[in-house]
């Protein structure tokens, strides 16, 4: 069985450093005084911190010829060396494993998919183990250390206790994902919410950076929500959070898998729309891509399924703006293929159901395809590793 | 006019100093190494936080007999002496204003109600400014500062720019009324939505102490929420937050003042509960304290206004859980006076609609008369003394 021994520590033992290092990380390169600025440390704090990372090699320092001032010293820029580390993120859907090769700022280097033989927990880690395998060998031609594993799974995930409490795509309930993974990849392992963990990619990485209040909407098989608060993803005290699917849109609308009616995903998830536009149009459309054409090629029936599907997403979107007053929404997803067919609904609705000022907020489309999402979970264990107790 | 001359800067010019005094201040006496645990902090790093604090008489440190171990040198504990400074805090409703004087530990030394004349801006500013004067008059007896005024308003309040946004129960827009109550009263001035300073109150002083996440549902005359996440109160990007009074239950429901229809507000506030007991039972009830003694004596058609109120109560709360995944939600306000009236209802339906392990959430009552709405004032007002920015 392959162990853990090969993983290194990260030199960083105090929340001062490593919050120094997530700025960098996730701002790109900075003076060592914009760095204490961002972090909201005195520089001496921020020497102190740096020191560690430049001697093993995570942190460089260059001359910044543009910064240079008229008389002085010039102000060398401090950034992440992204080719220090390397780490593998797989999401797992119902049918396939994607998985990444990321450095340690997060950039693909290597993507690949591979299809599930099947859904049990047995037969999805001998898949990922495979693909793990695969995605080391790539690493070996980087001459780089891969540090840690992350593991993207939908459903109601306890990232601290590294289990799957149920998901429904694959039908498993209280795995215990990461322990079993550590050992069949022999990689320290993360395992998120898919939704969580792509929130996590967005604010170090994507379209969050600098936010410390947003939220990340996706729409698709399910309809999901990371929400990033007071600048760190919201977990939820028992695991569960975001699940804007849930919020009730008409208490008499189509019954739910959660048991409720009317929720946002019994009217706007893609297993909702096919099932309506089927009912309103008389058409057996087989798939969501087949409800799709309908409705571009005009037909009424399947038009009015989406207006409605967009206007439940709209909602749904105010009542997280009512209650958390986010800066910004970023609506994601496979979905995102149909939204020209709901984008004025989303508005419309976002904007008649947002309380005073909450309507304010930026709602604006952010189009990630899979990659994203395993490499959101290749974020979720760079987090891992950078923040690490050291205990 | 008077100045805030007389204010003294409190002795913390770190965030590590500011937190550990914020953890003895909330967790009451502790060892320095219990604080240092409980802050994140190192021992080192407690030492010298807590030096200033002590000499300054804000921390004192008393040898703990009960501690005492059989070798060694006993464990002192560390506390904050709540006699050491005092601070204002001011409620105003509609018709009056609720004054105390609290001490550092928040803890109510003085309180007063006074009507008001008027509810224009500069004849509450009157009041508000006669009410300080005696509060201030009755803290010379203390022989003790007042180093800070707290003024709760319900509506949207933007606390960083001390501004009343919009108030409908007073009908304000916009009113500067941070930098007016400083210049009428003297004292330097922290507004803030009243629900989002009684949520500071219960995170540091009260059911909230030690949870990073819950939230503080008010029922009344309005329907609002206070939510505590990662150890901080959501203010929201443009000021609104913790709207839990505008989530939709029924979209077919009765007209909402924010514009749309069927909003828990719409249903379970007292106005909208006063007249549907109206519209249901034919009875002219003249105000909430009416509807609810008609639904005490047994009335049906009061009664199951009172339910459909539970239930749109309950599917605001379970909204909330499934969105952030609270440890806990209290209900508070003064609608608790009719609690036996819709109990059942908030807690079926919150159960029904809470997703999965949302479901686990702590929910129940907390009954807080309107001194503690202007304790809640004054906890802010502490809140901003003890972590004003140095410079
Ligand atoms: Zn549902
Ligand atoms: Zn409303």
């Amino acid at each position: 069985m392959p162990s853990t021994s090969r993983v290194e520590a990260f030199p960083v033992n105090t929340p001062a450093a490593s919050q120094i290092f997530t700025t960098v990380l996730s701002h790109g390169p900075l003076t060592r005084l914009e760095a204490a600025r961002r972090a909201g440390l005195s520089p001496a704090a921020v020497t102190k911190a740096v020191r560690p990372l430049l001697e093993a090699g995570y942190l460089l320092e260059d001359a910044n010829d543009e910064a240079r001032p008229a008389l002085g010293r010039p102000a060398n820029l401090v950034r992440v060396d992204g080719g220090r580390a390397l780490f593998i993120g797989l999401k797992v859907t119902g049918d396939e494993i994607i998985g990444v090769l990321a450095d340690l700022c997060c950039r693909i280097r290597v993507a690949r998919r591979v299809p599930l033989r099947g859904r049990e927990p047995g037969q999805v880690l001998t898949v990922a183990a495979e693909l793990v395998q695969e995605l080391l060998t790539e690493a070996d031609g980087f001459g780089v250390r891969v540090q840690g594993l992350g593991i993207a799974v939908s459903g109601d995930v306890d990232r601290a206790e590294g289990t799957v409490r149920y998901s429904p795509f694959l039908e498993w309930r209280d795995v215990l994902l990461a322990e079993l993974a550590t050992m069949t990849c022999g990689l320290p392992t993360t395992v998120d919410n898919d939704v969580r963990a792509l929130t996590v990619a967005e604010q170090w990485f994507g379209d969050g950076v600098g936010l410390s209040d947003f939220a990340l909407v996706t729409v698709g098989a399910g309809i999901g929500c990371g929400l990033v608060v007071h600048g760190r993803v919201v977990a939820g005290a028992h695991g569960v959070a975001g699940e804007i699917g849930h919020v009730t849109v008409d208490p008499a609308g189509p019954p739910c898998h959660c048991g409720n009616r009317g929720c946002v995903e019994a009217i706007a998830a893609d297993p909702a729309i096919v099932a309506q536009v089927r009912e309103v149009t008389g058409s057996e459309v087989a798939d969501i891509a087949e409800a799709i054409e309908l409705a571009h090629r005009g037909d009424a029936g399947a038009r009015a399924v989406y207006a409605k599907a967009g206007e439940a997403i709209g909602r749904g979107i105010a009542t997280v703006a009512n209650l958390l007053g986010p800066a910004r929404v970023l609506i994601s997803g496979e979905g995102l293929a149909a939204y020209d067919l709901f984008a004025e609904q989303i508005r419309d609705a976002f904007t008649a159901a947002a309380f005073g000022s909450a309507a304010r907020c930026d709602v604006h489309t952010r189009p990630l395809p899979f990659e994203e999402w395993a490499r959101g979970a290749a974020a979720t264990a760079i987090q891992s590793f950078i923040t690490a107790d050291p205990n």
